[in-house]
């Protein structure tokens, strides 16, 4: 079984993918001595018109630096809806030799695509994993479960993503059953922590055959956050018997807590209501962040949501 | 199903059971609109040496206020080990009328002294639960399992207490089918959350057959908390249609969320490590008060515990 700690590239969502040399030295230090696997640094994304930090891009004196610094494979990820597949060269080529992993963030109905993507991206030999987002809808995606097949040929990891944080132990369970009658693909799990699941959706797909599963120092992460890279060590180590260096974790997640008191990432009554319900989470964040919106206005904005009527 | 919720009672290890009337009686008309069956208030004590604070000791002025504010079922909980028999009559006939359910907080190696407090607390045509400490150890208390089978004479409740913060799902299906084989008395489960684990473990009890289930208001209660009533009440919205006033919710999560900036429960690294282990957090929550340990030593001293060696 194998970690992956994303909490640069997932906890840019809160940070514009800025983070300080500082944090980030430490970080890479500090999984040296840790039983990960893969760490994700963040996007390769083309020009965008709004500012997006370093760890969107990575340009490569980034990659170069973070490289000399860190002993694990070294995970960046696109984003399927933004890039296709005649920019793979231009952004992945300088890539080579820095970068073990790409990852593919992707949207279900655009499997067909991300396949396209993948096969170029595997030219260049590296590992690739598809995050496929939406996982408590996967069913409603017909065309989708019909090419699930095609992924062996293209993909090392086939990633299970809840987006809304709202699968309980049992969908985890069926959902890779029904991954599993499609392909023979190594699968992954991406919780988020909405309704405080993370860690038993994420314990639960390892028992199932999960083979990879995504973490974050703190549970830095898009929204309500994700499963706490700490909270798994600790559960593996007292069930698994898994080496885990606690004095150095702990100084680690001690550097991410203070930059949490600044963002206040986690679950709260707004991202728990809309984890139970499969609404996104986006949303929330963006009502979240904005100061004049009580909470009270943005439930009642997510039940308004449910029940289908508009917002003001 | 029912839900009592007891963020005053386990809440007031923080603030020493002292809480400001404002907040209080927010709390309780909160409560009216929302679906909990019962309150827990606090605890009646004998006087102690310390000082502890108006919720600790429950005087009658306070709960006849309570009583005049409240449409749920009252309770107070008394801590076995400081209560005999004899106390009964002075501690409790003052509360008949106000007060719908004593609790009994005990060591399962005492269950056989709580059954004759529980006879005398019956006396008075109270309600009585026993909140029965340490579940993840009663397979080592022999004695403890025989006498489950006299429970059903005294008690309307018998409460399985996560104290640790570390048992899984299977481990609450194993512990209710223990206890199932040796009483009919409903069952109860009170989870802490150490490992994130509360809401899993409470639909896994509800699901196998507890009756009752115990929440706190942002999950405020010793060491790193309770399963939180917001997340219970918005997965059962979610799930079962419970129907949830998230407007009052909201208005009362806040008032506490105000206090958990001052306090600061919740889950941490240590109180994780303490959960998964089966180490008591009481000991955690002293060191984590005193500001001059580090996290670093409050683990070391917590893997030193564990393998034996006795702190400096």
């Amino acid at each position: 079984m194998k970690i992956l700690d994303c909490t640069l590239r997932d906890g840019g969502y809160y940070t514009n993918w800025d983070f300080s040399k500082e944090l980030v030295n430490n970080y890479l230090k500090s999984f040296n001595d840790l039983p990960a696997d893969y760490l994700e640094i963040g996007y390769r994304s083309n020009p965008m018109n709004e500012y997006l930090g370093e760890y969107f891009y990575c340009p490569v004196y980034l990659l170069e630096e973070i490289r000399s610094l860190s002993k694990k494979k070294l995970v960046i990820i696109l984003n399927e809806k933004d890039v296709r597949p005649e920019h793979v060269s231009a952004l992945l080529s300088p890539c080579i030799g820095l970068i073990d992993m790409v990852r593919i963030a992707l949207d279900p109905q655009y499997l067909g695509r991300a396949l396209k993507l993948a096969a170029e991206i595997k030219k260049l030999n590296f590992e690739v994993g598809f995050n496929i987002m939406y996982m408590s809808k996967w069913k409603n995606y017909g065309g989708f479960l019909d090419e699930i097949k095609y992924v062996d040929e293209v993909a090392d990891y086939f990633y299970m993503v809840d987006s809304y944080g709202g699968v309980y132990p049992g969908d985890v369970i069926e959902t890779i059953k029904m991954v599993k009658e499609r392909t023979t693909c190594p699968i992954g799990f991406h919780g988020h922590n909405n309704m405080e699941l993370g860690l038993i959706n994420s314990l639960t797909a390892i028992e199932h055959g999960a083979e990879i599963i995504d973490v974050t120092i703190t549970g830095m992460g898009r929204g309500a956050g994700n499963l706490k890279t700490e909270l798994l060590l600790t559960a593996l180590n007292a069930k698994e018997g898994l080496e885990v260096d606690f004095n150095t974790l702990s100084i680690l997640v001690d550097s991410f807590e203070k930059l949490q008191k600044q963002y206040s990432w986690g679950s709260n009554l707004p991202y728990m209501v809309s984890g139970a319900n499969s609404l996104p989470q986006k949303d929330v964040m963006e009502w979240v962040s904005r100061r004049f919106y009580s909470f009270n206005s943005i439930i009642r904005a997510l039940q308004n949501q449910k029940k289908g009527i508009k917002d003001n």
